[in-house]
């Protein structure tokens, strides 16, 4: 038979899922013997059973709850309800892993009319007796009845100020109990009941209000964002109260054994004296610093920092720790892993290895991967941050924090930068045209795509503040304004954005610039011992290249061709290419191209030395090339002397209903294979002359996008390999070079057996991927993603997080295909998941070579390896 | 050793690849006694080789053709070139399948200044040798040396005319021998090499020249239209000469067995005397009608029937026969199975059954699935097709013919259908508003789009006439005209398509409409006989349904509810829902599309009986719905009151960069679920109408589009269960149904298992698994598929022919993962494939349970499915 409810005694730290957080700790606080209340848990799979019972409590369960009742009873020798000396337990939430819009704690449930008479008696305290009662009542009918808070507030102000007493503790007992009175005259009146007065009654409804809150919306949507599984339930801790309002040799309090923003080591917290646990957070009385309590209470602190040191000791991390003290004796009523931020972690963790409490693969663990970008970036001034007004939200495209006066052309951004001003690009969406602007801007906030859109990637490529798809707001590029809610900003208005929320808000606000400490170095050597997967970078520049061997990229694993396409001087030839109508006139276009190509490759292979880097070839439709607006088509058309019409049926032609599928990646090199032919000759005599200048062996790997057959592959193939020997043979020289290609078409993933006859290297591309396979554009899915997450149709945005089960499931075909035609096939992935954590660990269990992201997620990749080599040791 | 020749007496029918069919029937005449003049084949093999050792005969190749030589010299009593008995022989290709471009035939090869005396004397016929030397320099220049005929011509008929003769056997010996003379300066002058003299070297020359010709583009073309794999090779026959030429007593002919375009059983062919082989279709004579023979030479006119008998027997099919007369003695050259019309086909299928020749499963074989379809269509007038100018090219999107005269635009089509024209509407391509225009003409003829565009699916299903693609025509839409080369043709102009070979014909040619035979139904029983696959169709209108079921569609496989959307009257309420900012007025306006889509399912519930029928909810993304352009958007909004600028906007937000990939399908239901609830309960209320009014039972299988996971089909699962529980209590009545999915995004076809969880059946929508398996936009691939398919990249098109490695690997994924979880998982396919031969075969090896396509493909596929059956027994 299945058991509902466990004795503190009887559980331990490991029993997190049956008993939830709180209660498992509960429990192993106990086994090592720290003063803490005894109580039972309720466990989560009741919750779950209560909720498939269509929320009904059932006898077992309860007279399981009531037999506990009664061991406690026993233990503590009072009786529930008792008018001598009653029981009074608190009940509270707790699930597996601590989450907000839980129901809140109940305290002294077990009081009623008699009780409250019994409990005054044997304390000898009437009016901590009844100041219990009045806490109860307004605590249960905040949180089980859902009578609204304030309305007890106003009648308990009115009675402070008829008495002229201005702090809780100095009103009467016979105050009190008017309060309790009037409080139970508006719980008859609000809830068309009285209060419920039968102890028993008041624990069974309490427990079924907790187990209803897992099913609350804030609850729901936590567990969303957090990716927690609805079926994980709650747990309900019931557990003898202790008193900390029992007069001025009482009081509660919470604590961290360090610093939770700077990582200190010292113990940082709060505490008030007579009084019980939601007076510290609520802000009517000003909790005192922890530090205090030493001269208040000596002993009493002497025995809560032993407490704190084993509970360290025990946990081998920062604790977060709530303890209440009983007329000058200590008991601790939770403890938990503190949150933390970036800065503290990395602190923390090299502290705790330090001291000797924990190993280094232990404080590769400690820090979230997702975190430590934070690290790197700018952020906000806090205390301006506070007063700041939020106009909008958006998606999180790219951390850091941005303050700047908004522009919506690229040029616009691109003068005002001149000029010395801070520049916001805002703009509906991005596309490649507005590079000169994204380069000059601080950054980006756009009123469509998602985390994968133009601006997006580029941002993140940059490492600038981005903060996509804000649909609330409209933005009027040509007359120059953005309106969000009634607001409407204007040209040279400022805003502020934090990329680590999407949130923007009005005005300036002070940005601070990131330091890396030693700490930080030290961890990330420990990251670097512990990882299988290599890491690399995306990126297009010498500038991002360099920055991204800062951050400790291996290598390029993505360098996209076409960016360098979009520079100024170049932009115009690139049009002239595209517009020629004879195979001659593309050419003579693109050999004014080439010195452009091989002097960038020059540059990015110096700055990389010997780490491999690997191009991919032209990849975007043509069209992308070419503007769209009226006016940009005219100056365009004059420029190169055409008519204005037959440059607007040129771009009519060329446009696609469906770009993403269309005339793209290699199927330009079929078309064209002079482009293809262009790129590769600016690479191997880059490669050339590194060689004889520099004596530097460059080994390009070369990609070829879009592949979804293998004869194309051979096509383009031979194509990359005649161009190679010309070169070879024009330099009379000889060099090494990888062909590969990149997975990004399903196709290519479930004929990878083929595919990997010509292709030396994979790497998936798992953005277009992830388009294809879930037959979702990109550019598109932000109108009903969000719909499909709140509906809990997806639990993740599969743009951000490899969706495994769809799209692992082809690159793990792709990986067996490949591996079984080549054994010793390259295998990595370029798509903006290579930065995420859990699209890291599942590269590692793939046993891909090497991730590839933008420089600002390098760091963030090499500590989600190192995890998924520690969590996963076999995979190596 | 490999064993590069084969002796006639050495081979048989069954060597086709190796010998080429013309070998292997060569061979086999010889084995069962036909008068086959002696001969050898060099292998297919020998051809591979050749090519692979850079077009170069190896030494060993050689002596084993100048071995058998030596036989043929032995067994023939003449030798190679000599002076008094000389050897003739005739050099043609042959591969496994026959293919136009190849190397025409060389007679009389062995033939020089000496032998030519020779042959003289041994004949005593001066005449009949110069007769057969001129007519060898002319072949061998024209195919071996590459020099133009016409040039041969010239001479020939100068010659005729200074002599005064009219017809080339009154020409004297002195006159040809004068020509050969004049023939061979020609050569001379031409090739800057005298004629090679020496036999031999004839002979090698020639098999090279064979070899190659396998390599030359039109036969390249060939293959890649047939799918014939290029490393088939052709062989080389190399035959003693026989000679039609020697006076009135010999001649030359070729007959068919039964009459190739009816199918009659009565001889059909031609024949010519004292000719040899390409007279009779060089056109300078007029051959006689085969039955004109049997006055001439009674003898040698019955051997002949009796040949023919005895080949029809032989080969149990109708063969197309080639023979030469040399003195009264019949020689046959060439036997193989003739082609014929797809009528002719099936009357002599039905015959040969009839005389006992074949079983039913054999006659099942004989007819071309593809074919088929032409019975069901009107075609040509032959004569006046013959007349008449070809202006352009496109796809042949859709089969039949259709003459009229050319509009532009739905409205146009409209009026002129109301005058009484026959319209042909032209567009650049076609999109859902243009539906009432398809609707009113006879036949479409697109610039743009590919064989699975818009208008290719919309005409195949209304089986109307559509040439797509046109590429090389411009199309003004506005201005009403379009030009093909340098012609326009503007509004009321006429033109014809021929949609089964794309043809574009300026002006009217007249139309047949097409009976179908007692035969056919006779034929398409058997085919019912032995086929597995259920054959349902595509239909949307009563219109079609009826249609289909005359083709013999056992059920609907696929119909689109958002066709319905697009008539008359309905697509402003469509409209009003769409641009409805509230639910409620969204509500509003799907409550008067109620009753609308109640009556067309009832019609079409009506006209299938008790015949299944799925029915596929909303698909295309809402802006589908909108109007273009600009003109019709003022319309619209004038007709809506709204202001044109606000429905600019709304139209401008509906937009999609991919709405391939965007919100369409099921998502629209998790966004808009009030659309699908209107159409659930539209098709449950005519279920539960045609119950109390008919006692009919329906069990409709309503399909959701577009799942790519498990918990989007559950989510909208739930919402169809909920509207159907509401229609039935409201009914009091009860109603059995299926609810499934399409397979058509990559992910669903990986995740199978999962979804075949809630989905009582699969459909296969392998057009849009297509483009999303090679991450083709079916609109915008026309681009570069051509290209892709000359450079032999892509065999066939994968939108026509379902990708096997590819696309079928996907489906076999997912056949699998589903019959896993659910064993009696109901499997079909509704995309264009399923009237297409070849996928349905694989359709069949993937034991579908039936395949859906538009009515005019019902037979087409019905024989597909029986072929395969036939062909792969053991998949039942």
């Amino acid at each position: 038979m299945e058991k509902w409810v466990y004795s503190f005694i009887e559980g331990n730290r490991e029993m997190k899922a049956l008993l939830g957080g709180k209660g498992a700790n509960l429990a192993e606080m106990k086994s090592i013997g720290l003063p803490v209340p005894s109580g039972f848990t309720i466990t989560t799979k009741a919750c779950n059973e209560y909720l498939a019972k269509g929320s009904e409590l059932w006898e077992g369960l309860k007279s399981e709850i009531f037999r506990h009742l009664h061991d406690l009873e026993e233990r503590a020798g009072k009786k529930f309800g008792d008018e001598l000396n009653p029981l009074l337990v608190s009940v509270r939430s707790g699930s597996a892993i601590s989450m907000p819009g839980m129901m809140d704690t109940i305290l002294n449930l077990g009081l009623n009319d008699q009780s409250v008479i019994g409990l005054a008696k044997e304390t000898g305290n009437d009016w901590f007796a009844y100041d219990s009662y009045r806490r109860f009542i307004q605590m249960y009918a905040d949180v089980v009845l859902k009578i609204d808070k304030y309305k007890f507030d106003i009648i308990f102000d009115r009675v402070k100020n008829e008495n002229g007493v201005d702090e809780d503790t100095k009103l009467s007992t016979e105050n009190l109990m008017q309060i309790v009175k009037e409080y139970k005259n508006l719980v008859l009146k609000e809830n068309r009941s009285p209060f419920p007065e039968e102890p028993k009654d008041q624990l069974l409804i309490a427990v079924e209000a907790v187990f209803n809150s897992w099913m609350n919306p804030r609850a729901e949507i936590y567990r969303k964002i957090n990716n927690i599984p609805d079926d994980m339930g709650t747990a309900v801790n019931i557990q003898e109260m202790v008193f900390g309002n029992m007069g001025n040799t009482s009081g509660t309090g919470v604590a961290f054994t360090r610093n939770p923003s700077t990582g200190e080591k010292k113990l940082y917290g709060e505490y008030l004296l007579n009084a019980q646990g939601e007076d510290v957070v609520a802000g009517t009385r000003t909790p005192k610093d922890i530090i205090e309590l030493k001269d208040k209470m000596p002993r009493v602190f002497e025995e809560f920092v032993n407490v704190c040191d084993q509970l360290e000791e025990h946990y081998k991390d920062m604790q977060d720790i709530e303890f209440t003290i009983e007329k000058e004796k200590l008991f601790i009523l939770q403890t938990r892993t503190g949150k933390r931020t970036a800065a503290s972690a990395v602190k923390i963790a090299v502290d705790l290895v330090d001291e000797g409490k924990i190993t280094e693969q232990e404080a590769v663990m400690k820090v979230e991967p997702d975190q430590i970008e934070q690290l790197l970036h700018p952020t906000f001034d806090p205390e301006m941050l506070e007063q700041a007004e939020q106009i909008t939200q958006g998606l999180p495209a790219s951390s850091g924090a941005a303050s700047g006066q908004v522009y919506f052309t690229s040029e616009g951004a691109t003068e005002a930068k001149e000029r010395g001003e801070d520049v916001i690009l805002v703009r509906t969406e991005t596309s490649p045209e507005d590079i000169e602007g994204m380069v000059a801007c601080k950054g980006i906030l756009t009123a469509r795509g998602g985390m994968t859109s133009h601006a997006a990637v580029v941002a993140r490529g940059m490492g600038k503040c981005c903060i996509a798809g804000a649909s609330d707001i409209r933005v009027n590029e040509k007359e120059g304004y953005f309106i969000a809610g009634e607001q409407r900003f204007k040209k040279g208005d400022f805003i502020s954005l934090d990329g680590n929320k999407g949130n923007v808000y009005k005005g300036k606000i002070q940005t601070e610039k990131p330091e890396l400490s030693g700490d930080f170095s030290k961890f990330m050597s420990w990251v670097d011992q512990f990882r299988v997967l290599k890491v690399r970078t995306n990126a297009d520049t010498p500038k991002d290249t360099k920055q991204a061997i800062d951050f400790g990229a291996e290598g390029i694993g993505l360098c996209r061709t076409e960016h360098m396409f979009f520079e100024e001087g170049r932009i115009s030839v690139v049009r002239n290419m595209i517009l020629s109508r004879e195979v001659e006139d593309r050419i003579r276009a693109l050999d004014k191209l080439l010195p452009m190509q091989r002097s960038d490759f020059k540059e990015i292979f110096e700055a990389m030395g010997s780490r491999p880097v690997t191009i991919r070839l032209l990849d975007p439709p043509l069209h992308e090339f070419l503007p769209e607006e009226k006016e940009d088509i005219k100056k365009l058309a004059k420029e190169m002397d055409i008519s204005v019409a037959h440059l607007h049926s040129v771009i009519e032609d060329l446009g696609e209903v469906n770009p993403m599928l269309g005339h793209r990646g290699c199927r330009l090199a079929v078309t064209y294979p002079e482009i293809y032919k262009m790129q590769v000759r600016a690479i191997m005599e880059a490669v050339v002359e590194l060689k004889n200048e520099q004596n530097l062996e460059v080994i390009p790997e070369i990609m070829v996008p879009l592949v979804g057959e293998l004869k194309e592959l051979q096509y383009v193939k031979q194509l990359i390999i005649a161009t190679i020997n010309e070169v070879l043979m024009e330099s009379q020289t000889t060099a090494k070079y990888l062909i590969g290609t990149m997975i990004e078409v399903p196709r290519a993933a479930v004929t990878a057996d083929k595919i990997a006859e010509e292709a030396e290297f994979f790497s998936f591309g798992t953005n277009d991927l992830t388009q294809m396979a879930f037959g979702f554009s990109r550019d598109d899915a932000g109108r009903f993603i969000k719909e499909y997450q709140e509906k809990k149709i997806l639990e993740k945005d599969p743009f951000q997080q490899i969706d495994r089960p769809g799209v692992g499931k082809l690159m793990e075909i792709a990986v067996d295909l490949g591996k079984k035609t080549r054994e010793d096939l390259k295998l990595g992935i370029c798509g903006e998941h290579g930065g995420e954590a859990s699209s890291v660990e599942f590269c590692h269990l793939l046993k891909l070579d090497y991730v590839s992201c933008s420089p600002y997620r390098v760091p963030v990749a090499r500590l989600a390896a190192a995890q998924a080599a520690l969590r996963f040791p076999k995979h190596k």
